[in-house]
């Protein structure tokens, strides 16, 4: 049995937790940064975080235009907000895309005297103390030190080296309350992606598998609701649940094939991420042992690998790729070491193009 | 769904995992003070760890004098050592009674104008970094912020209010091959006290829950070993591994009943701490709902109450405490608010006594 366990980040996962605990996380800092998009406005959670501030005199600026699969150039930007507003902690509130923003530019407030090429540098350096609200049920960027940003020098999303754990994650299901609803199914794909790709991966120990089937089962109970009508406050609070354990799986392993594939798909096509990743997801599988596979599939509730692609495609619709972006995807794949380390078996461009011959 | 997560230990739980991340944890400090007992010299664990520390010129002192159960004094003692060998980081290799004793002289170290009293103060207050090395199958301090030291002020085994988080935890189940047989069953007891007594807890969330039903499988796996002739390598990795699993749930719940009854058993008569823990856990369980106690009791692996009463009774033999001791255990966890809060109903005496009567 094997164990390689490190996730220094609070979590409360919990009904009202960023009010909750608002005494514990205000202090981080004399100055926060807030890091979010428009509809954090409406889900509730902007004015949460707020109203605990100024509970707490807290002064705070709010960046509230980040853009979906942000730049390098947006954080660029945004660190010279913070710089200039003399910030010490930052909070991301939203997606991935505000989330993994917000970490980007904890690090380079804290390391000012650094051009925007630090992003991607190997080198071991301190960021701005962090809180994390998600307001998606897939990223589970609250619970892992990882930060994909969109790189136009080289045309692709790529994660930063640096390791940035949030000091805080605040999940509360309820702002997933009204959202759209291709983001809940988008991101909860997304959250079934970084289940599997964990499970099913060179890194995976004991540990992270436990993460990984408690979640699934999770995960599964509720995903009817992905293809059914209303769904319920404890459903939205089921579902960033498993989102987060979810992220804690993957900061223990990193993501595999379908993330890697993904990106390529979101750079030159805008297609959301959960969505991109979901695409190959089937392949994903079904290029796997067959053991593990049934396994993967029973825990995820599914009876075989057609019903899941069955399943996954009436989410999702067939793969909006033409066979140019999909070589592209695969010759890039196939120079991402990074990734190609996480799968447990040698990977050739002919299983890439087998992965994503099941997304059509 | 709710979740409260904080652990932040770096957690390695497999074979030779002392030397095989020895760069990482050596870089702690400049001069480390080793605290263990007289044991670690015979299961190998000392020899790798001062193997690795040579191979990385970091200078050591071993004080391997620990007692069981170790004092408020000894800490002292040991402590005004660690000053003037000016060490700025602690190895605890052992079981609990070193890993706990290594938390608190950290702690005075780190806070040398203090006095003894400083260790029950509630204060926040830093400690020197942790490295722990677990030998036994039982305590998990390696995963735990907890040090219990023995208080003659007040006659009893008590837990520092600081909370200590080991910065690396390196659990290798190959110290626990040659281990005499009544420790592996009475610490093996004890982190089956840990699973039990944080699953039927006020403090339970779903991940603790999660660790618990995964650990108490995992540990059922391998628990006829307790009562059987021979354990295999594999075994003691399951044993170690099950072991620290327990450590990470009560390092989020805290302990109930059972160890809170335990510690007079020990003080008065140094019962070993697992045996003092597994004589009251058939009570415990038998006072909790009818169906978290079948769920409990599915999860281990057994039947009914009555097996599991026995399994214990034969691995333990009958309580060995008469009623002036049994009378006093009972009073003093009337009073005992920090315990008595983690139980999920309020608990008169004659519950207590109820749980004592089933440890005969």
């Amino acid at each position: 049995m094997k164990m390689y366990f490190y996730l220094p980040t609070r979590i409360y996962s919990e009904r009202d937790c960023v009010k909750k605990h608002g005494t514990e996380w205000a202090a981080l800092g004399k100055k926060a940064l807030i890091v979010t998009g428009k509809s954090s406005a409406s889900n509730g959670s902007l004015s949460d975080v707020t109203e605990v501030l100024k509970e707490h005199e807290v002064p705070y600026y709010i960046f509230d235009e980040t853009e979906p699969n942000p730049s390098v150039e947006m954080v660029m930007r945004v660190r010279d907000i913070g710089i200039q507003e003399q910030v010490d902690f930052v909070i991301g509130i939203g997606g991935g895309s505000p989330m993994d923003a917000a970490k980007a530019i904890a690090l380079m407030i804290a390391n000012k005297d650094r051009g925007a090429d630090f992003l991607y540098q190997k080198e071991e350096a301190a960021a701005l103390p962090v809180v994390e609200v998600p307001t998606t049920c897939g990223t589970g960027s609250e619970a892992t030190p990882y930060a994909i940003l969109t790189r136009h020098d080289v045309q692709i999303k790529a994660s930063l080296p640096h390791k940035i754990y949030p000091k805080y994650a605040l999940a509360d299901g309820k702002y997933l309350l009204g959202m759209r609803r291709d983001i809940i199914v988008n991101t909860a794909v997304d959250a079934l992606g970084h289940f599997i790709e964990s499970y099913i991966n060179a890194n995976a120990t004991d540990f992270s598998r436990m993460l990984c089937e408690y979640g699934m089962g999770i995960w599964s109970s509720v995903k009817n609701v992905l293809i059914g009508a209303e769904i319920t406050a404890e459903e939205c609070d089921t579902l960033m649940f498993a989102s987060t354990l979810a992220g804690m799986a993957i900061a223990h392993t990193g993501t595999a094939l379908p993330h890697g594939l993904s990106y390529y798909l979101t750079y030159e096509k805008g297609i959301p991420h959960g969505k991109a990743v979901g695409y190959f997801l089937p392949g994903y599988l079904a290029l796997s042992g067959p053991l593990i596979r049934k396994k993967v599939l029973s825990l995820a509730g599914f009876p075989d690998i057609q019903y899941f692609t069955a399943f996954i495609h009436r989410l999702l619709g067939p793969m909006e790729a033409d066979e140019e972006l999909v070589t592209k995807a695969v010759r890039g794949m196939m120079s991402n070491a990074g990734k190609l380390k996480n799968v447990p078996y040698p990977v050739t461009e002919a299983m890439l193009y087998q992965i994503c011959g099941m997304a059509y």
